[in-house]
């Protein structure tokens, strides 16, 4: 063959070792949303792409992967688990239960440019919580968040809470128009790569007259309140706004979340106010979550969600509230293992039985029957080999007992 | 939006009811093969079509999900999980122990011709043993096949077993030439879709001056050999080739295979020799397997396989036997699920915590603490509600206590 075999850039293969641990890592994960009575949905890898495209914004569109199938559809791969969702719902959400508590963990696939912990095809385990606008279910997203954080084993983490209606807030204090709100959005979620002067520069493209002290008093506070209580951040951000309009019907729904957070066992330590972020996404309306593992800065966000209220009503018709939190399973597991903080397990094994003699055969498999029936994973070399090399083997192999 | 939301054909939504009871059962098959010492491994969904398209045949390339991506790479979804696993011994065999034995659950992707119980996503198991040319390896592939079907609760089926080489023998006898070898064993494979009258005519199509007794004998011998003991079956279909050739070599080998299987622990019934499977797959070399459901033939093959020494070589150069078995998931799921055999339970929370009043929320919250603690996956309703709305949603929904 002339072609070396090989992947494709962005993709790779787990091997045993590496998803051994992975498949523990994501029982955990399972585990912990079950907790919380949410329930296990999959949807198709490939949908059409009319459907799927039409909330992700211009990056989507450019990483999707978009082709025509033999049928002369126009198909994609899923780019997240959200709008599959937002369609399923759509479709059957009559026949579900309201609100609708639902997990989803599986693969998504953008043809992202390749570049460290960053892949085509990842895993996330999506947890979102639709039919409801009671600010009890984005707590209950901050509560499973923390109980996923605990799961997979990161102690040290912060979960940054802002709110769409802050950001409204603040295009009408900078006199921004209500059609280039978006713009501004992603302006100011640009702060941590570009600095106070780049998100100005940004601004000014599509707002040239707007002045930079309004910017400078919100990038300011936005500093200061990150190490604040969160309750207490609140207040500083509502005086911002002077107690009125979008910015403090904002912290006034933040303030809910939090305390309800809270009543729900949510360590307050965790959850911090940064007015900054904004997401990528278009099709935040509410609360918005992103989160950081301290111990690991260089993943970025590790899990992160937020209110979406219209998106499910851009496919069915009808206004149906939704929040959700996303955690991004491979980007932790990843993490985690490149720092040494996981266990790498060679074999699902147990028990390996030697054989001794092609007589004592049948009784090796006699004795494997029997501890297979009593659950025990067990291994029976294929043929007679020297003692030594099975139980070479055995070792290589991270079997326990032989 | 105009778009009706909706699935793709042949595509479809797992609810929580069918999820609930497919992940369980998707767990009881990982249990079964690693109660063997089958370790996991995962492989990327995308791979390039260069490597996975040498082996598939037309029919795989007729249906086969391919396209070319923004980088400008021919890629196509993988189709089975058996060329993947080739590709990744070839390019990482030596990093692993010998004989490997793995297993993948997975989806595969094929655009064939939606029709009932046939999707074009679809989950399989597959269980490979890579390195050993032990006659063993196939005799654990009918054993851990033998432990999938009592995992799933299949009590009833018949693995049916062949051998390329008794196909390569009835080719020396009919007088096929080599080069019509292939096309003689897909005629032979249709048998039951077309009878004898059929396969003698698909085989006058490239060897015309066949005559038509050999084949007659190899067909009746096919019917009465079903139903015997597999071990006086092989003495039969041995008689057949005058105990010579390589259809006597087949049956030869075919008898170590079953001997061994019996002795691991396979009960005899469970196994019939059926000398009419050919599979649709060009690079079976050894045994074949295929097994049927005794209660549900609609459903076809539910677990088939062998032996394919030369598959791993086209891609790393170097022949490396290899055996397995793919269970088809999707397929035993759906047909158990249509018999009304599998409970489908509609939660994973055993417990909902009511809330009486918006004080007691806070206790309310504690307690579901303290039971997810201890591992209990606890429901709390968002907001209260009438007391017995709150039990009609856990009645609703499966919750086992309130």
């Amino acid at each position: 063959m002339a072609v070396q075999p090989r992947v494709l850039k962005g993709f790779r293969d787990y091997l045993p070792e590496r998803m051994i641990a992975r498949m523990r890592f994501i029982r955990r994960v399972q585990e912990s949303v079950e907790r919380f009575g949410f329930l296990p949905v999959e949807t198709p890898a490939l949908e059409l792409a009319e459907l799927l495209l039409t909330k992700g914004g211009d990056e989507v569109a450019r990483q999707v992967y978009r082709f025509t199938d033999s049928g002369g559809r126009d198909v994609c791969l899923r780019y997240d688990l959200t709008v599959p969702l937002a369609r399923m719902m759509a479709q059957h959400g009559r026949a579900l239960p309201s609100p609708f508590k639902r997990y989803q963990i599986a693969p998504s696939w953008r043809g992202e440019k390749p570049q460290r912990g960053r892949f085509r095809e990842f895993y996330q385990c999506d947890a979102d919580i639709v039919g409801s606008d009671s600010l009890a279910a984005d707590a209950e997203c901050l509560a499973v968040g923390c109980d996923l954080m605990a799961a997979v084993g990161i102690a040290e983490y912060r979960i940054r809470i802002s709110h769409r209606r802050i950001l409204d807030g603040l295009a009408v204090l900078m006199g921004v128009e209500a059609g280039d709100a978006h713009a501004l959005y992603r302006a100011v979620d640009k702060i941590e790569k570009i600095g106070a002067e780049g998100v100005l520069a940004e601004i000014r493209k599509f707002a040239p007259d707007v002045a930079p002290e309004v910017l400078e008093r919100f990038l300011a506070l936005s500093g200061e309140v990150d190490s604040l209580d969160p309750l207490a951040a609140i207040d500083a951000v509502d005086g911002l706004f002077g107690g009125g309009g979008a910015g403090a019907e904002g912290a006034a729904e933040l303030r809910q979340v939090i305390e309800r957070a809270i009543e729900m066992g949510v360590t307050v330590g965790h959850l911090a106010i940064d007015i900054s972020i904004a997401r990528g996404m278009d099709y935040y309306t509410g609360a918005i979550f992103e989160t950081r593992a301290l111990r690991m800065p260089e993943l970025g966000s590790v899990m992160s969600g937020g209110r979406y209220d219209g998106l499910i009503g851009t496919f069915s018709g009808k206004d149906v509230p939704a929040v959700g939190i996303s955690l991004g399973l491979d980007r932790i597991f990843d993490g985690l293992a490149e720092g040494g903080e996981l266990e790498l397990p060679r074999s699902t094994a147990q028990v390996m039985v030697t054989l001794f003699d092609d007589e004592g055969r049948a009784a090796a498999h006699a004795l494997a029957r029997r501890l297979r029936e009593a659950g025990v994973a067990v291994e029976v070399p294929l043929e007679r080999r020297a003692l030594k090399k099975q139980l070479r083997a055995a070792d290589r192999g991270g079997v326990s007992y032989v």
